[in-house]
């Protein structure tokens, strides 16, 4: 079989896993499928009500045995197959297998009269970057179909000890390493909003799957960006833990052993409270015994009360809007504003951060990502004969050469020099306003993006480089009413010029705009809190 | 000047740094040092007592006045200045400047009538890797003379915030990547016990200057053994923690950015208490933010006070005295042994722990340490014309290729890997026989050593490779009538034929043994807590 026939094919086994009666006919053909899944017919009225709560809120009734997890489960399985008919964001579907495993564990409830875990029956949605026993982990590989998962990750493992379901399996771009979602198995996932908007990437079958509420937490990871732009571009919650937080053992990953720059692996939600239900649930497990790169850190609410405390007494945050390197477009601008003016509202200092030399971080993290020449991802690319996607070649150039180890070396060391200096700034900064609590910043230049535009990471992946913790806040939607075309714009460089000619009020009206939260590396407790403050200021706190 | 002229300068400089009051001729030559400083004439008997306290009661005693700074500093001074001459062990001497420094922190104390940081006074021995501004730092290579730093490193820095007074760097062997101590700058350090025998390396000087007391506490660094070798060489405690936990920032170092296998930095003391001191009062320093690398992980009590009941509860205890690669001399043996009865008969369950795959390990880490073909450490040796020391080759072969990227990716990969299946027989080992607090193993197949007679470093990197916790506690001594020649000694290897070849009681008599306590990664409050209680149970808890 050519790659073609056997991408045709994956792309059937994952028609055939959606059972008939969950398809919806005729597809929607407008650009919005946002609203569609309430109409669909396919979820009865008490399976919307299911797929609308929160996670914690959810956990906390199927502890008590109010809701059933075959019924969450069978809800969120409905809701997922409508989500991938409207977005195209499945890599593989497995509602037999999850309805199974909700069965058991609401026996075990039954019988034992207590729960498995702290996600007792709540299912979770999956990255296609975690591997389940049994199934077909592929990243956008037409290369890796066919071969099933002996073992679980860790994560997957640690994740089902705490009660988790498992059902679905989310698209990412080949070789995870652009921020949209395409490949030549499944072609592109698209955003609910508007099918001429990007779901962002590579969590982008996460983005679009969550945003949808086909999935309540997904799973992704993020190297630069991969958690937190979906989130952005889809109105969601999303936390970039620090390296060592979270457990990334066994997982499918390109460019594995690259360790200048981890990858790592965080959940994507409708709201901080429920990013916070992961990270604990996950951590009550132990995960430094498991996976050796896990910090043994427990989750700690006394850091979480602390945090708390300064949100009262008033909270010392920088910000910028301009990383050097790339103007943000007219609604992410705005968007930081909103935030940095309903955070002085409240009675917090707000003062201006001045990026310390982002440029140079972004040019390192990019030599980073190509050090073996690009060898690792055309490997597999290759192997089946698969052409590279569109995007590949702004971050991965294959007439790149490798990098020897002197190159290697020299980039971990100007790296930790970049951190160390970095940490100079905080201090002087600290020096002169008392503790910077957060920095505010856009997470991307722009609001979702229009297919095959994304082009700049540097807002996203500089925060990779440092390993600070980062937490995505949605903030507003881009108004071309409001979000006029910059007319004093002076680029400073080819890329900026680039970015900023995308720009087109109309185009964007309506796309979501996001700011990252950023703190300290593994401050996730009390990154977390700023956030689901900022979140709160903006009436974002929860969305439906 | 050609290197032997810059080289035989800086010997004549290290020899003049020594007011001549200090000198003691003639040199004794028998072959034991050890006992020469109490009658050397050069310390009055109120000096010896100075420096015979622990640093935990000379930071007591500081803080209260009962004794001064520039007291204490003078007596180290002058024991240092006598261990130089036993030992040739220093670097860098600078009594000068530490009398100054302790002049000022004395008067502080007076006006003040405050510290400024837990080791207000304390004079802290530096191996010649840290920088202090001002100062050289050759790190054994001729070619790195006469250049003076611009800074100090983080550790340093934070150590004199915390109080501490610097006066001697000591002395290391050409690259650090051998566990005995000789440059072509100062020639060899021998140890105080027997000019035959080895202080060990690659912070040897440390461990011969502590171990004379002419330091208190030692700052050493490890990346294959080289805290611990030198403190089980010379009958002290030492300290491996886990990467992460103590600053390395602008630290002189070979292989910089070499980053599969951190060195790391500690104590080297004549008691736990001594190195616990040590990390706590970095620790309050909050190095985190200095040091990118460093995790923020304060000193948690807690988990000592848990220690501290499972002492009492009784331990569960895993060792082995054969790694599968190496048997050690039957001094060696019998020191696991020691500590293994010793164990046993206070209550504690003592169990047999099979070293997962340490063949493998100890390849992996060879063959990380010269990734580069080698190509730093000869670059350096060779800008001086200077010749490389003999023990290199054991580790370092200039004829090996440059690994590249694939290999390098692998190699992290690799270890990983192995990192995680370790982690899994341990669980394996703890479903069995509940929670595993520690595990005893020889640190060196050897007592301490003969001269160029270093061969087989795994013990003690196959723990590097792990970036577990290890503490060093001294056992016992070799003895010729007990430990006799192994005559049923197999080879299972050319180098545990080599190794075993050297045992000579004789040669040996009277050698320091000792064995490491290893934990789990960052384990450092546990592992040091149970450390101390083996060195208690031996009678070693507190050495003169």
């Amino acid at each position: 079989m050519g790659w073609q026939d056997i991408a045709a094919d994956k792309r059937s086994r994952i028609a055939a896993s959606i059972p008939a009666e969950w398809n919806i006919k005729p597809i929607p053909d407008g650009q919005a499928t946002f609203d569609y899944p309430a109409t669909s017919g396919v979820l009865s009225s008490q399976e919307l009500d299911l797929t609308g709560y929160s996670a914690t809120e959810l956990v906390a009734k199927l502890a008590k045995g109010e809701v059933k997890s075959v019924d969450v489960t069978l809800a969120f399985c409905k809701r997922a197959a409508v989500a991938q008919q409207l977005t195209n964001c499945v890599h593989e579907f497995f509602p037999e297998l999850a309805l199974k495993q909700a069965k058991e564990l609401d026996e075990y409830l039954a019988k034992e009269g207590k729960t498995v875990g702290p996600l007792h029956g709540l299912p979770i949605s999956l990255k296609d970057q975690l591997r389940v026993k049994g199934l077909e982990t592929s990243m956008g590989y037409v290369s890796w179909l066919g071969k099933h998962d002996e073992e679980d990750s860790v994560l997957t493992a640690l994740l089902r000890k705490a009660g988790a379901v498992f059902y679905v399996k989310t698209s990412v771009p080949q070789t995870l390493m652009v921020c949209e979602t395409v490949n030549n198995i499944i072609g592109r996932t698209t955003n609910p909003r508007s099918k001429q908007w990007s779901c962002g990437g590579s969590s982008g079958g996460e983005g679009a799957m969550v945003g949808l509420r086909g999935g309540i937490i997904g799973v992704g990871t993020d190297i630069g960006g991969s958690i937190r732009i979906p989130s952005a571009f889809n109105f969601l919650y999303g936390i970039r833990p620090s390296h060592g937080r979270m457990p990334y053992g066994k997982m499918a990953n390109s460019m594995e052993g690259q360790e200048t720059v981890h990858s790592v692996v965080g959940p994507i939600a409708h709201s901080a409270v429920d990013l916070r239900l992961f990270l604990t649930s996950v951590l009550q497990e132990k995960p430094w015994e498991y996976d050796s790169k896990v910090i043994p850190l427990p989750w700690d609410s006394s850091k979480e009360d602390a945090a708390k405390a300064k949100l009262k007494s008033g909270l010392t945050v920088g910000f910028f809007n301009f990383d050097g390197n790339v103007l943000p477009h007219p609604p992410v601008l705005r968007g930081v504003e909103l935030v940095v003016d309903s955070l002085k509202k409240n009675g917090h200092k707000v003062l201006p951060w001045a990026p310390y030399k982002h440029d140079f971080a972004v040019d390192l993290i990019n030599k980073i990502y190509v050090a073996d020449g690009c060898a690792d991802v055309y490997k597999d690319i290759n192997a089946s004969g698969e052409p590279a996607i569109p995007n590949i070649k702004n971050l991965l150039n294959p007439d790149l050469p490798e990098a020897n180890m002197v190159e290697a070396w020299n980039a971990n060391l100007q790296k930790w020099n970049f951190q160390v200096d970095y940490l100079t700034k905080i201090r002087e900064f600290e020096a002169q306003n008392g503790e910077l609590d957060c920095i505010i910043a856009p997470i991307s230049p722009t609001a979702a993006i229009r297919h095959n535009q994304f082009k700049y990471y540097g807002y996203a992946s500089a925060i990779n480089l440092l390993d600070f913790t980062s937490v995505v806040v949605p903030v507003t939607f881009a108004d071309k009413n409001v979000d006029k075309k910059n007319t004093e714009f002076k680029p400073v460089s080819e890329m900026d010029e680039t970015v900023q000619a995308e720009y087109d009020p109309e185009a964007y009206h309506g796309a979501p705009v996001a700011v990252q939260v950023i703190g300290r590396r593994l401050s996730e407790e009390k990154t977390l809190a700023i956030a689901e403050e900022v979140g709160r200021l903006l009436g974002n706190a929860i969305t439906p």
